[in-house]
């Protein structure tokens, strides 16, 4: 089945597109030879690019459209004017069955209001959430939500957990993840009503989740849990904070061996060990966060990512097609709300 | 004024007390000799700590008592039971005007419960806020509210801004602080209603606040405003992601450095500048936790810090008390709310 899937592309969307979405293909490639990919986007920009990568017209077709998202368009004038955007018919292709998944680096609230419009909801998921991955001391935490919905109740909450177990399986090859809820500390009477409410359904619930409890923000990094789940305020504010904070040290590390002929030295020497560490914690590398609970599989690539991230995103979708994921999250939330396929009918009676 | 000042001390508080609270005594005192302390205690486990530091007793006065709060204890409990208690006392040394701050390090909940109760607000403040310093790239930034309140509306918010600008000017000597509102994006339209309201009421307010607007999660530690204001929830998670950013990074690069002889020499090399930048990041270096919006000043330490720990929260404690800080609060309050003086007496006619 892998062997004909195919990945749709926004070549217009980021902040370098198209360059960056051709090299981030070209690379993609390598890892995933047979692969297909549509790309949406203007030929007369996109063609000379495809034509500078040897064969790449042997795995790559451009789908001409001259229109594309800009990244400060509102979400809803793309609904009502994108629908000849590269954006939209990206994400088209998939709800029209002629690709598996799409990736784009563009707009965030257009891609997401798109996708939400063109691909709908996956049956029993209230609101979609945006999960992406931390690097921790010991391997990788998937956390989300990262910025979907700024307000979130308990049963939100809950579906978020459910949909980052599959994630984590799906991702991170672990076998039964286990699932950690934000909060400001371990106890039972902190924090919102929120995350006391759903702590308390995950702990009683019959799914097959490994539910650790409440975790903190240190947690996140320490590899407490291999899912933490929050709203998409706090989610979001945590994501940036730590990469500030990371820019921060770059930025402190950097002055510091710059700082004399002997740490500039003490640098040279230890370069191929700090090759690694920067390597580890290359925001590249934890490039595609994925739009889940959608009825497809859609991934948002940083818009200023290069061709190494953006085919990290590339990957991030083909993993997740390869598992099955939308396939497993429904089977999931059957075993959440055992009643819901009845209810209809119960309805109609 | 300053040649008399007292502070008060918990002197049972903290994973390592009373040890690290003596020894930051004794450091603090260098920095401000003419300080005196009044340690709230056991005598019997104080005193031979205090005789094997020469010449203590001249600025340090023991003041008995057996009863501490423990760091499970809840704060309801504690209001209940805890009137004999080390912190309950120490806090209670700044009501009665025998000091004019108070420092702890013991069970955060418990006091600031305590010292709610004990010292009262300020008049015109709905929420106390904890208030501490982030380490920036351009120096340092004060954040608020680190934990105080899970849920905050649009006053409360406002009321942060005014106080947070006010702990900048004493803390950080900056003139005219800037202040940041912290949310998911930079435009108008993002994030909460009540952070939306906020920036509302602080741009079109007649207050002399130098309001910057919305920033995001990143701008913290880019150091891109002087104050970032958000709600007790956030701003916890925040700060704990931060610093597990940090020990990530630390972490790594520890292993990074022994991981060979090259990089060994390479670490001996650069070790002086690297020590900066250990300093310069020194979690203790940010030790003392403000609350902020009570009548008194009361200072929180982190619960597992060390003796330069402890004593920069005294520093803080000192700071905050000598720049009048409380007074400079009521100020700034009478011009947000200039009607509420009035008010009282219009609803007594």
């Amino acid at each position: 089945m892998i062997a004909r899937l195919t990945i749709a592309l926004d070549a217009m969307g980021g902040d370098d597109a198209p360059d960056v979405v051709i090299q981030g293909v070209k690379l993609a490639h390598n890892r995933f030879p047979n692969v297909k990919f549509l790309l949406y986007g203007d030929e007369a920009r996109v063609g000379p690019l495809l034509d500078g990568v040897p064969d790449m017209r042997d795995y790559a077709t451009i789908c001409h459209t001259e229109d594309a998202v800009s990244n400060d368009a509102k979400p809803s004038q793309v609904l009502r004017n994108g629908r000849k955007s590269s954006m939209w018919l990206a994400v088209d292709a998939v709800a029209r069955g002629e690709a598996a998944g799409v990736v784009s680096a563009g707009n965030t609230g257009a891609l997401m209001a798109v996708s939400k419009f063109v691909l709908r909801m996956l049956p029993g998921i209230d609101r979609p959430a945006i999960a992406g991955l931390f690097p921790t001391e010991r391997g990788e935490t998937v956390v989300l939500d990262l910025g979907a919905n700024v307000e979130c109740n308990a049963n939100n909450l809950v579906e978020f957990a459910v949909m980052g177990e599959v994630f984590a399986r799906a991702v991170l090859g672990v076998e039964r993840p286990t699932i950690g809820l934000l909060n400001v500390g371990a106890e039972d009477l902190k924090g919102h009503e929120s995350v006391r409410t759903a702590a308390g359904i995950l702990r009683n619930s019959k799914l097959p989740i490994s539910f650790h409890g409440f975790v903190e923000g240190n947690d996140i990094c320490a590899g407490t849990v291999d899912v933490v789940v929050t709203d998409g305020f706090t989610g979001n504010i945590a994501l940036k904070t730590a990469e500030g904070t990371a820019k921060l040290y770059a930025t402190l590390l950097r002055e510091a061996f710059g700082s004399s002929l002997m740490s500039k030295l003490g640098y040279l020497l230890a370069r191929s060990a700090l090759t690694k560490v920067r390597l580890r914690t290359d925001p590249r590398r934890y490039n595609g966060a994925m739009f889940l609970g959608l009825n497809g599989i859609a991934v948002k690539s940083h818009g200023g990512t290069d061709a190494l991230g953006f085919a990290n995103a590339i990957g991030v979708a083909i993993d997740l097609v390869a598992h099955g994921f939308n396939g497993r999250i429904k089977q999931e939330l059957e075993r959440l709300h055992p009643a819901q396929k009845a209810a209809p009918q119960a309805a109609i009676g």
